[in-house]
């Protein structure tokens, strides 16, 4: 079992969503970095909950306290663990889901893998309370890679079927991720997260849920950044955005459209620009050639699921009295994560950049 | 840099396309497991080139020499280190590569990642040739995984937008897998394959290349392998995947379709079947709820990109004149690489599924 | 920069001497494990300052606070995070150490590392007092372990040069084992003791320290645990025992003193006991051939070196005058760690006994 | 099981004694360093055996074959393979090896550990044979060591309790490091190599063996390289070195002696030298403060049982008949591996070394 990942940048996730507390300890960062907290804060804003009126109405005080490994706000080399408290650790209907394990859920799964032991209470270490502190170690990272010219954004891309404006891939716009990466429900064009709210409002008043699409860019990368075959660009941010809960598809540059294209599109022609600097026309890569990066902008796209806990009556198991049976999921859940993963996204995808520049000897 | 994967069962793939070899050493695999040379050799003809009029014509004598690891044909437990002999590693040509980088191709960032030491030669250390090892490997897990009960299978499920049939996610049938994981360019449905052909020749006959997508099914699995975060199911899977050269994106499940789903049609309800096992109804989450398995058909997707080296005149910059330049890649070269994918893509899932296994207390 | 440890049974720590807190964070202990804390409270207790009259004046209040991982006393199978708070966090007169790094400490090299933004505060990071979660993971790891017939203890075998009588090698006695691990300052012959204080007693008012040996023994290990090579018993032990402060040295059976025996004495001889059972006659590979168990009992010795803080005045560096200067350390300080280290020893050796285990599927 | 080590220059070593070849994969090294083969052979031949009257008769040809990662003499960035051919791998009399389990030997301990189905022939993957590869990688760092001023050698500091002249711990000599790196049998006093033939020479005359020690010291190494706590260098270097087989004690500076040190005598006074440059006064660190390297010479001690294989009758255990019984181990083998074994203890401090500047962003 392991929610640790990394080799350069090692991150450790711990805690459950009713355990005393939850948080991260980050192994790896450069020293003598400053960190503003203020900065941190605001993008643990983001997807915190109950900012919105499609979102639920619980409130979380995130605020991390730093145990170790900053000095007057300036990263000492050393591990830096931060610890977010949970104030509702005490749970009485949590049995129930040991009793029904809730489709979409890893209540089933996780009592298979750790022989019933697992705390089941509010999602347990499974919960997506846990991409907090994911939150917390990518703004740290975010910091350290601005200072290096790169910036990270996205944006909601579809809700339900309902479409935002894409990034342009070759002339992605800093200001434009700058604008992205301090919202919450990151949307390029206003007028479709209206949309995305009607196709989330819906769902809600139905009891049920929707998922959605999240595309991010990473600007600024510099070419030559990755490694060939397991450890490649793809590899490193796949297997990280994967353990965010309800990633169900990473696709990088044209991704799964690639397999409709021919090589004559697909391929993407270098040139050198008025600079003298190396650039592709088009980016179909997403930035990324044989796992290594070409220095245009990084992009992929992270498909959520839907929010797995709804209040519509669903089939499940009766596990002690080993029967079929119903279950409604009571208690107030996000009708759609996706607006809320946007942040969680960047975090990832933060972590990831500052490791492949780590472990290509670019930091 | 590294072309190493794996906790439990580490595979290291050395070697490139003009080197004097390739290979792969793999450390941890279970001593005592009875190695049957044949259908290694079955599972790597499959992925040989110049079986189809529609691939290239070149030959490989793909036959791997094992130096150590097994003993009368049953592993002993030690790394187990097998080499193909390159036979073509001469080469007078490949320095127009380094003048003139391949579009979609990794020339231009392998040189500049390894300040242009890298060994261009026919792609080098990131040509397709090095997954001759992966499925050398991915065949000695397949074994060992079907004394166990496990079995994969994939089919192309499209090319250049040309569908076949797709897996019946919760009766995926082991017949069918069996059929199609002991064929070259394996499908559904026989008529779908007559379609990719045309849609691949008429590619070929303009110097073009199409992608597509393999589907692949692991049936079999007991439920409760895996982990929660960053090594789930999911992270494992999606970091082999995406070592395989021309992967652009992978999605479990509904996968990036669930992005338009709603909660109660994604969740799979829970029952229990007649003989007294849990099942799901449905098996929109591939057989992965929060990184751990639940029992039922491990589903995925993996997308590739049209083959990069076409003989349709392409731009690109002259390195050495440092200029914009145009670029006709000469050579023999598959106007789809996806039929030969498809061996790729279940070797990683066989070794991804042992390494599952292993790191559950499974194996 | 890792303060990590581990595959199976992954352990960070983090904090220092002066942070808000320091603690550690182990990920994959087995689910379903009962701990119980008292047994956790008596081996830090072992560990902690101010117990005897030649050590330290300080005092800890070292009682751990369970972040996560543990429902109603049991390991959920889920990251286990414990925290200790630091009371004594300001500190004013720590910028001397960066103006004129100890002798013997890490103000210097840390310096150099971090590139002067080490938290340099009482040692930081590589503080004595990190041992406190190690001693804890450890302790949580030997109720694993007893639970499986694996009994960890230590003497201290040497202070100063004035020994204790040393295990038997082969009839290890686990009640001499249980009183030991229960001490503090444990040691097989009381009389050893008394002249081991002698020795500290009088180093200590000349304002200097000495150092010693750890004796420590693994019973009940069962044969076939461990790896070749690199991951053989010994390097696991040895990474681990070398990341305890102070540590200078580590053997194995006869260690050292194989180096000046024959073959014929250093060999083990093999035989059958009268219940069948595979025993050697002798023990002077301390219970490991080629990096696998023996079965025998596991016996190793680490060498620690004398606390580097002394009060005499000793040659220093001045680094921001650039000059050669004087220090005197003040502040109370152990004149000899050996006896708090032999709880940390045995903390260790619990840690890479369980990681052995699992690492080998025996757990 | 794992024959793998290192995080950013990893080795995974490969092969048994009568497999049909043995060889290293090497994934890491730094693009564009140019490799001199005759150096590498010379390395080599120091660890052949057959070259003394005092060692075995045995010949090796043990000219690796580089498969891929050189491109005419160039490190390409790629993983280098090399592999060495077995001439002698067929073998009759093996059986009675699983029969009669050698004492000392790892038969018996790799029996239990993977279920019978090792390969025994010569000690399999267990044989000092494999440390022909290890010596191969060696060489490699070596010389990318001494192209950034790191010379590395050692010496056969005891045979049989007979001893060399010590390192001068605070002035090693780069051209005595050179002097013994280049040589068999390396001594500081050629009459102390004499005293330990004859030591040997005895040994052999009875059937019998010795042990030994090899002190090896690095040159050159900057300050500052190293992590706190379980990375630290002498985690690093004693892991390594205790993978080389026969290896039964390590320690640092004055390492098991420092148990014998007053802290005002074992902690080395800081001073600015002529030159402006920080120095020690004394080196009983062994160049290692907290696990970080403090500029001066690294140095350290390895301990090396007497060869296992004696001709002298042993007591063991007839597995198969379950009783005991006696063996004489047959063939040639060398009375004492020590001579050859410095070479190879050259090569782990050399590999360690290129690591450690690795990991500490100093290559």
């Amino acid at each position: 079992m392991s929610s640790s990942w990394g080799e350069r940048i090692k991150i450790s996730i711990f805690g459950g969503s009713h355990t005393q507390a939850i948080g991260v300890n980050i192994d790896g960062l450069p020293a003598g970095e400053m960190i503003e907290e203020e900065q941190v804060l605001r993008q643990m804003a983001r997807r915190a909950p109950g900012q919105d009126p499609t979102a639920t109405a619980r409130r979380e005080a995130d605020a991390p306290r730093v145990l170790c490994g900053l000095l007057e706000g300036v990263t000492t080399g050393a591990p830096l663990c931060a610890v977010i408290e949970n104030t509702n650790q005490r749970s009485k209907d949590y049995e129930s889901l040991r009793r029904l394990p809730r489709p979409g859920h890893a209540d089933y799964t996780a009592g298979l893998r750790y022989g019933g032991h697992n705390d089941i209470r509010g999602g347990g270490h499974f919960s997506g309370r846990l991409t907090a502190p994911l939150v917390y170690a990518g703004a740290l990272c975010r910091q350290i890679l601005e200072r290096r010219g790169v910036t990270v954004g996205s944006h909601v891309a579809a809700i339900a079927g309902e479409p935002d404006l894409g990034f342009h891939p070759v002339n992605v716009d800093k200001a434009l991720l700058d604008r992205l990466n301090g919202e919450y429900f990151p949307v390029i064009d206003p007028a479709a997260r209206e949309k995305m709210r009607e196709r989330i409002e819906e769902a809600r008043k139905e009891g049920d849920s929707v998922g959605g699409l999240v595309e991010c860019a990473v600007l600024g990368l510099p070419g030559g950044a990755g490694n060939p075959m397991f450890q490649g660009a793809e590899s490193l941010f796949a297997s990280l955005l994967f353990g965010i809960p309800a990633v169900k598809g990473v696709d990088f540059g044209a991704g799964f459209l690639a397999a409709y294209l021919r090589g004559s599109q697909n391929n993407d022609p270098f040139y050198y620009d008025e600079k003298g600097d190396v650039k592709t026309r088009t980016n179909f890569a997403g930035g990324i050639l044989g796992g290594i990066t070409t220095g245009m902008p990084l992009i992929f796209e992270t498909a959520f699921k839907p929010t797995p806990s709804i209040a519509k009556e669903q089939d499940t198991i009766n596990l002690p009295e080993h029967k079929n049976d119903k279950l409604s999921v009571t208690g107030r859940h996000d009708p759609c994560i996706v607006p809320r993963a946007a942040p969680v996204v960047e975090a990832a995808a933060c972590i990831a950049s500052l490791e492949l520049l780590a472990q290509s000897g670019l930091l």
